[in-house]
């Protein structure tokens, strides 16, 4: 294989070493930490609040954030179980933005029932940061007083005003809304595949964000229309099922670990990718943004 | 349409206005400032420059920054001068990350001779900063002590080092190399079309940056291989032309001219997606990351 911009297979195919003494404080790599790794350092998903996208190409997880959009993760799950975007379709793709799936029908047009679900939903664009398990980053953030992560989102607080949020990073799943803040009920959701928007944080409701899959939604054709929706109805990507994980049998559910945050291999995680190691870099750069921040997953190792 | 997630489209609905004497303080959005915009705010892309690489879905525009990678451009533009991409392949796609293509040789294979380019070149990671019409944006940075514009190009400087480089945004083209610093040869060439990686700034060669076309890049296919490579010949991209503009007949160049930065209206431009004031933003954010401002293009008026 030709020369690759990282040397990243360099880490990866290190083995898991033991640390001896003498090379305790050798600071290690991503992958020599998530080799070393202990089993209570990752968390399977709660089925409660985990979104099985599935499409032709395959199925895109979703971990829904209850702690941060209550309400719309509520009827979410009442949307879900009940159907609703089962043989609908992404109608929207803009480049370097987002995705977004829901109801295709034109202004004016008859809309699907939904159900069992509100169509009316308070915005969820903050809440209070007491009660939450906020773990800050060391680096400073333009757009927030601090940034981290909370429960495994990317995050954001504002010591001041006591309040958090969720961040607009790569992979960040949201509810749209139109002109009124809230004008959102959860069925219209979008996923940020580009650079991060987070001129949108505290603007718009997050609902959650993609845990796998992320590689099925970021290659679909942009759309021509403004905002990069679909022109016409036979571009948009048909969506043959959103299902809760808790309403699909066991056997069916995607196997999956997610490192959790918080804890001291975390934190040495965030380091390493602070400063890289490798022999690739010449220069660690000291400082990651909160977007820039990946969240490993992994297969549960057999028992 | 449904509640689309941002209304630009109201925006962009505005006709462009002469502004009153009581309007002149009122700040305007992005669309009504371009649309204010005079001939001397464009400019046109200098053809010796400008990279058109041929995809049978398209043509993708890039603009070569020879202010920062003089010996790296000169290479390129040989190598496209001479054909050395015509009907090699893009190779690789990384989620999140990049794309890249060159010879698709693996390792002790025989490689394409490379003709009248250079088989080795320094690394051109940084510059002096003397001499360069660096434009700094208001907001601080993370990764770097100053982030701006320098000849349309999103760019880092440090005044302690008397540095300046160009940064990781998104379109950013680069040539990739080994472990070895100046390993590169400008023959590898790879797009950021994910979430800017700002830590490889300094740590490697960016020659340019995509100036039309990123949605051609953006949605190819990601590859199951390490580092995102196609694992089989087939899934590679092919490429049918990497051409200089100038060596292309002038009927057949992209008509297209790029906002210049460094005006007060690029200022004014930066100043609408830092405080957002259409009705759809609840809470402008009063700050833009380097990556998050985009280079408006426009088809040359007609005469």
């Amino acid at each position: 294989m030709r020369p690759a911009l990282l040397a990243l297979l360099v880490a990866a195919a290190l083995p898991a070493l033991a640390v001896a003494a003498d090379e305790a404080q050798k600071p290690r790599t991503t992958q020599e930490l998530l080799d070393a790794s202990q089993p209570s350092d990752w968390r399977a998903l709660d089925p409660a609040s985990t979104l099985y996208l599935e499409l032709a190409t395959g199925r895109v997880v979703i971990e829904l954030a209850p702690a941060f959009a209550p309400q719309h993760v509520a009827n979410i799950r009442t949307l879900a179980h009940e159907g609703y975007w089962n043989g609908m379709s992404i109608n929207r793709s803009q480049d370097n933005f987002v995705v977004q799936w829901g109801d295709p029908a034109e202004e004016g047009q008859p809309r699907k029932p939904l159900g069992d679900a509100k169509a009316h939903l308070p915005a969820e664009f903050e809440r209070d940061a007491a009660g939450l398990d906020f773990h800050a980053l060391p680096d400073r953030d333009g757009w927030a007083p601090e940034v981290g992560f909370a429960d495994g989102f990317p995050a954001a607080r504002d010591p001041a005003e006591g309040k958090a949020w969720l961040a607009h990073c790569y992979g960040a799943v949201g509810a749209g809304r139109d002109v009124a803040a809230d004008s959102s009920d959860g069925t219209e959701l979008y996923v940020v595949d580009g650079q991060s928007p987070r001129q949108l944080d505290r603007n718009i409701t997050l609902v959650g964000r993609v845990v796998e899959g992320m590689e099925l939604l970021s290659v679909l054709p942009r759309g021509t229309g403004p905002l990069g929706f679909y022109e016409d109805a036979a571009q948009r990507v048909p969506i043959k099922a959103i299902r809760l994980a808790a309403d699909v049998p066991e056997a069916q559910r995607t196997k999956l670990e997610v490192l959790r945050t918080g804890t001291p291999l975390f934190d040495a995680v965030v380091e390493s990718r602070r400063n890289r190691r490798d022999d690739w870099y010449k220069r660690p750069a000291g400082h990651i943004d909160l977007c820039n921040v990946t969240l490993p997953t992994r297969e549960p190792p057999a028992h």
